[in-house]
C-alpha cells in the first residue's frame, strides 16, 4: 500500500538500514479506525454495540495495566466493556460461576480471562468453560483445531498471530509458495503463527529449542516470525537478504542510559537485521499495537455473527 | 531393536538395495499380538472387553472391504466389533440416531463413522456427533487442537500418523533435534504427521503442492513422512542419505504384467530411495498395515481409560 510505504520511508531511524519499517502503531491506529466505523453502523443498523467481559483474579499490577488499557481500547471504538475483579483467593467455582453468566448475557460478545491465574487455579478447566462462540482470545483446543484443519475455519484467531499475518498483508507482502520460518513454538503465538501461514500457503518450518541448526534454516525464509522471548537472538546473519521479519519478542534489557534502567528489545536484533531485510517490525511499535487491535476485531466480529450483521 | 533389524536385512529384495526395510507387516503383527494380550487381561482383571462399532451408509464396494477388513482384525485380538449397515438414502438424522445410541452405549469404546459418506450428508455435523471420549479416528477438531498444543494430550492419535511414529519409534530412529519434511497436509495424514513430530521434538518443514522447491528442502530432511498420493513424486535425488522414509501413499499405476492390470506404488519411488535412504517402508507392506492396528490399540486404549484399567 503507497500510503504505508511511504510512512515506513520516513520512519526508517538510521542510513544504513534499507528494510522497510512495517509500523505495527500506524496500522493498529487504522485499524480501531475501521473498527470504529463499523461498530457506529452497526449501532445504526441494528441498536447493537459489541461488549467485551474480562475477568481478573487477584492484583498483579502487570495484569491490571494490561486489563485497563483493554478496556481503554474498547471505550475509544464504542466497544461496551464489563469489568469482574475479583480477590487473590477466589475459588475456581467462583470464577466459573462469573463465566458462566457472562456466557448466558446476550449483551457480552467476548469473555477475556487474564492470564495468569493464581496457582491454585486450573487453567485448563477455567479456559475450556467459555462459550467457544465468546472466546475472542481464540485459545480454546476446539478452535485451535479448526485453524489446524484445512476446509475448517476457527471462530477466532487468537489475536498476536493474527496480527502478524494483518501487518504482511497491509504492508503487501506476498505468503504463497514463500519460505516462512517460525522461531518459538507456544500455544498463543509460534504454534497457531505457523498454522495461519500454512493455511495461506506457505511452505512453514517450525524452529525451536531442540532445532540443532536454526540460523541455516532461518537464512532460508521469505517470511520470519520470530516469538520465542530471547533477547537479540536472531542476528543479521540468520536473514535472507530481502526477507521479511516480523518479531514478537518484547525483552527487558539493562540500558543504565534508560530512565527506568531498562529498555526493551525484540527476538531479533533490528541493529543487523534491518541492513539485510527487506522488512521489519521494530519494538516497541511493531506487533504489540496490533494484539489489542485484533481483541478489539475479534469482539466486533463475535457480534456481527452473533446478530448475523454483515 | 535386533529383531525387527534382522528380519528387514533379509527381506530387502533387491542386491543394490542399501536401505533397512521398515516391515510394517511385521511390526503390525507384534502389535496386534499385544494388544490381544492385553485385552485377554483386562478381561480376566475387570470382566470388560472393548467394542468398536462401525457405522457404513451406502454399498460402496470399497467402504464394504474395508469394514469387513476392520471387523476381522477387531475379532482376532478379541474386540467386539458392532456394525450398523444403512442404506445409500437414508437421512442424516437417522445416521445421528445411531450415533447418539453408541455415544450412550457402555460397551462400545470406540464409534467409526467409515468414509466417504453419500453426498446429501455433511460429514462435519455427522464426525462432529461422535463423543469426543470414543472418536477412535482422533479426526475432531478438539482431539487436533490438543494435539497441536503443548501440555494437551488428545485424545486419541488419527491411526495412520499414529502408524507412522510408531514404525519410526520401534526401528529406533532418533527423532528430537532431526529435521523432518512431511509431504502433504491432509487433515488426516499429513498435518497430524507433522504435529506429531513436532511434539516429538523434530523441527518440522511441510511440503504441499504450493511448495516451490519441494526437493530442495526434502533433501534437508532427516526423516520424510509422504503423504501426498501421486505416484513415484519423490525421487532418489530429493533423498538425503541416510534419511528414514515413511512412505504413506497407494497410488495404482498400470501394469499389463499384473494379473489386475495395475500395481500399486507410493509416493516415494522405491527403486531410487532405497538406494539413498537409511531406512525406507515398502508399499504395500509398510504403513499399510498399521492404520487398522493402531484402530485396535485406539479401541483398547479407549476402553482402558473409560474403565480406568492400567
Amino acid at each position: 500500500m503507497a500510503s504505508l510505504s511511504a510512512a515506513a520511508a520516513s520512519s526508517a531511524d538510521s542510513a544504513d538500514a534499507c528494510a522497510k519499517v512495517i509500523d505495527g502503531k500506524l496500522v493498529a491506529k487504522q485499524i480501531r479506525e475501521e473498527i470504529a466505523i463499523e461498530i457506529a453502523k452497526m449501532k445504526d443498523a441494528i441498536g447493537v454495540v459489541p461488549g467485551l467481559a474480562v475477568i481478573l483474579v487477584g492484583s498483579r499490577k502487570d495484569s491490571q495495566t494490561y486489563v485497563r488499557n483493554k478496556k481503554k481500547a474498547c471505550e475509544a471504538v464504542g466497544i461496551k466493556s464489563y469489568e469482574v475483579n475479583l480477590p487473590e483467593d477466589t475459588s475456581e467455582d467462583e470464577v466459573l460461576k462469573h463465566i458462566a453468566t457472562f456466557n448466558g448475557d446476550p449483551s457480552v460478545h467476548g469473555i477475556l480471562v487474564q492470564l495468569p491465574l493464581p496457582h491454585h487455579m486450573n487453567d485448563e478447566n477455567i479456559l475450556n468453560a467459555v462459550s467457544i462462540e465468546k472466546d475472542v482470545d481464540g485459545f480454546h483446543p476446539l478452535n485451535i483445531g479448526r485453524l489446524a484443519m484445512q476446509g475448517r475455519d476457527p471462530f477466532f484467531v487468537p489475536c498476536t498471530p493474527k496480527g502478524c499475518m494483518e501487518l504482511l498483508h497491509r504492508y503487501g507482502v506476498e505468503i504463497k509458495g514463500k519460505r516462512a520460518v517460525v522461531i518459538g513454538r507456544s500455544n498463543i503465538v509460534g504454534m497457531p503463527a505457523a498454522l495461519l501461514l500454512q493455511k495461506a500457503n506457505a511452505t512453514v518450518s517450525i524452529v525451536h529449542s531442540k532445532t540443532k541448526n536454526p540460523e541455516e534454516i532461518t537464512r532460508q525464509a521469505d517470511i520470519v516470525i520470530a516469538a520465542v522471548g530471547v533477547a537479540n537472538l536472531v542476528r543479521g546473519s540468520w536473514i535472507k537478504p530481502g526477507a521479511s521479519i516480523i518479531d514478537v519478542g518484547i525483552n527487558p534489557v539493562d540500558d543504565p542510559e534508560s530512565p527506568r534502567g531498562y529498555r526493551l528489545v525484540g527476538d531479533v536484533c533490528y541493529e543487523e537485521a534491518s541492513k539485510v531485510a527487506g522488512a521489519i517490525t521494530p519494538v516497541p511499535g511493531g506487533v504489540g499495537p496490533m494484539t489489542i487491535a485484533m481483541l478489539l476485531s475479534n469482539t466486533l466480529e463475535s457480534a456481527k455473527r452473533i446478530h448475523n450483521f454483515k
